[in-house]
C-alpha cells in the first residue's frame, strides 16, 4: 500500500475517491485487527496461536467485506469509528474460513494472498485451531460493547452472523462444493444448484456485511431489504469474476493458485464463459438500482460493485 | 439409558436422586440438540453435514456441561425449559471440540463414546465443516431468543461462550497440549504450566457452563464468583479423574482409548498418580465448600462433583 499518512477513523470519507477510500478502510481494519491480536497475548493467548491468527488476518486482503460494512453503515451516518468493531468480525470469519478451506484435506492449497497458507507456515493442528479462535472471537467481537452499545443490536448481528457463516450458510456451501470435488458426484449442469451453492459459499457472508451496515444504521425495514438484494447480487458477481479470474487470471498477480476450479460446480463450468460474462454486466445495472433508493450517499457501493466485477486481482 | 417415560422439562427435578436427574438432563438435552438437527433441514443445510452434526452431538455423551448450566440455573429458580437452549449451546461446543480434537492433525482418534469418530465415519473436509457449523450454531442458539428474554444477557452469554472456548480458553489450551506433543518439546516438569493448560482446555467451558445458569439466573456478583469457583475447581477435578481413567481405566468401558496421555504435560505426569488422588479427594472438600452459600439448593452440584471425581467412565 502507498503512504497515505496517519489513518484514522474521523478522516475515512473526506472527499476521497473510491481507490483511496477502499484502501482507507483496509488500513483501519489493518488496524482494528492488530489491535485484537495484541489484545490476545494480554488474555493468556499461547504466542504459537498468535502468531498464527496473525499470520491469517495481517498483511493482505482487499477487506472487501468489511468495506461493505463501513459504506452501508456510513448510509445512514454512523462513524466509522463505530462500525469498525462489526468490520473486524466479518473480516475474521473471512480469514477463518480461508485457513480452513485452504488446508490439505479440503482445497490443498499452498499459497494465499501471495504468502504460504497458515498450514504451511506452521502445521495443519495450529491452522484448524486458528481458524477456529478467529471464528470464536468474531462472536465475541460483535457481543461486546464495541459492537454497538445497544445489547439487541449486538444479539441480532451475531445471529445475522451465525446463519450467514453456518451450516445453512458459507459452512454449508463449503460443504456442497466439496461434496461435488471429492466424492466423484460431478456437478450435474444445473444452473440453480451452481447458484445455491455460491450464494451459501460466498454469497451469504457478502449480504450479512451489507445487512450489518443497516443494523448498526437502524436501517427501516425496507432499507434492509434493499441492502440484503444488493448484497446478494454483489455476492453473485463476485463470485463469477472470482471464477473467471482462475479461469483466465495468472497465479502471479492473483497471490494463489489459478485453474484450481476445473471439475467444480462454477457458473462457467455450466453457462461457459461468454454466459457467464454477460451475467456479469447485467448484474452491474441490476446492482446500481438495488441502491437507487438511497440516492448519492450510496456512491460507495456501487463503486465497489464496479471493482468487484472489474477486478483484475 | 432405562426407560423413564415421557420426558418432558417441567418433570425435572421432581424428586429425583442424582442420577436419574442426571439423566434426565441428557434426555432433554438430547432432544434439544435433535430438534436443532432436524431444523437445520429446513434451512437448508446439506444433508451430509446434517448426519455429521447429528454423529457427533448426538447418542451419547454424559452430558456434564449443559447439566451444571440446568443446575446453575435452578439454584435461583430458572425453569429448565428457559436454561435448556443455553444448555444445547455448551454441549455443542463441547462436541465442535472433540470433533477437531480428534482430527489425524491433532489427536488423531479413531473411537469417541464407542463410535467411529466423525473423520472415521465420514472423513476429515466433513468433520471440520462439521465442527465449524457447530460452533457456530452455538452463537446463534444464544444470541437468538431462546437464549434468554434479555437481548444484554444474550450478549452476555455470547462473550462468556466466545472467551472461554475460544484462544485464550479451550482453543488456547489444545494449543499448549499439542505443543508439547507435536513439536518434541517435552513439558518442563512445571505444575503451574500443567494447571493453565487443563483451566483453558478443560476448566473454561466448565466453568462457563456454571456462569452461565448464574447469568440466566440474575445472580449477585457474589453468588456469581461462588459458582464460577465451584467450576474451576470441578474443571480441575474432571481433568485429574480424566487423566486417572486414561492411566488405570480400560478402553471398552470408556468408549475411547486409553494411555494417549502418556508424554503429555498431565498433572499426573508431573506430580505423580499418589498425589494426584491426594489433590482430588483436597477438591472434592474445597468444591462442597464452594457451594455453602446456596445451602441445600446446591445438592445437585454437590453431587455432580461427586460424580465426577469418582466416576469409572
Amino acid at each position: 500500500m502507498s503512504p497515505i499518512g496517519t489513518v484514522t477513523p474521523e478522516r475515512y470519507g473526506e472527499s476521497m475517491v473510491f481507490s483511496q477510500r477502499l484502501e482507507y478502510a483496509a488500513r483501519l481494519v489493518e488496524g482494528r485487527l492488530e489491535q485484537l491480536v495484541g489484545s490476545l497475548a494480554r488474555e493468556g493467548t499461547p504466542p504459537r496461536l498468535i502468531e498464527a491468527m496473525r499470520h491469517a488476518t495481517l498483511g493482505g486482503g482487499k477487506r472487501v467485506r468489511p468495506f461493505l460494512v463501513l459504506e452501508a453503515a456510513s448510509l445512514f451516518g454512523v462513524p466509522v469509528s463505530a462500525a469498525l468493531t462489526t468490520a473486524a468480525a466479518v473480516e475474521c470469519v473471512h480469514c477463518y474460513s480461508l485457513v480452513h478451506d485452504d488446508l490439505p484435506a479440503m482445497d490443498n492449497d499452498d499459497v494465499r494472498r501471495g504468502k504460504p497458507t497458515v498450514h504451511k507456515a506452521f502445521d495443519e493442528w495450529t491452522a484448524i485451531l486458528a481458524g477456529d479462535a478467529l471464528l470464536t472471537v468474531a462472536f465475541a467481537l460483535l457481543a461486546g460493547p464495541d459492537g454497538d452499545h445497544d445489547p439487541a443490536i449486538r444479539a441480532e448481528l451475531v445471529c445475522g452472523l451465525a446463519a450467514a457463516a453456518g451450516a445453512a450458510g458459507m459452512v454449508g456451501g463449503q460443504c456442497l462444493d466439496l461434496e461435488a470435488d471429492k466424492l466423484n458426484r460431478p456437478p450435474a449442469p444445473d444452473l440453480d444448484h451452481v447458484r445455491r451453492l455460491q450464494a451459501m459459499k460466498t454469497g451469504a457472508l457478502i449480504t450479512f456485511a451489507c445487512e450489518a451496515g443497516a443494523l448498526l444504521g437502524r436501517a427501516t425495514a425496507a432499507e434492509r431489504t434493499a441492502l440484503a438484494g444488493y448484497g446478494d447480487k454483489l455476492g453473485l458477481a463476485f463470485q463469477i469474476a472470482d471464477d473467471l479470474l482462475d479461469a483466465e487470471g495468472d497465479a502471479a498477480s492473483l497471490g494463489k493458485a489459478t485453474r484450481k476450479d476445473e471439475g467444480k460446480a462454477t457458473l462457467l463450468a455450466v453457462a461457459g464463459v461468454a454466459r457467464a460474462k454477460d451475467r456479469l454486466r447485467a448484474l452491474e445495472d441490476e446492482i446500481v438500482a438495488a441502491l437507487q433508493t438511497f440516492g448519492a450517499k450510496a456512491e460507495g457501493l456501487r463503486q465497489a460493485a464496479r471493482f468487484v466485477i472489474n477486478r483484475n486481482s
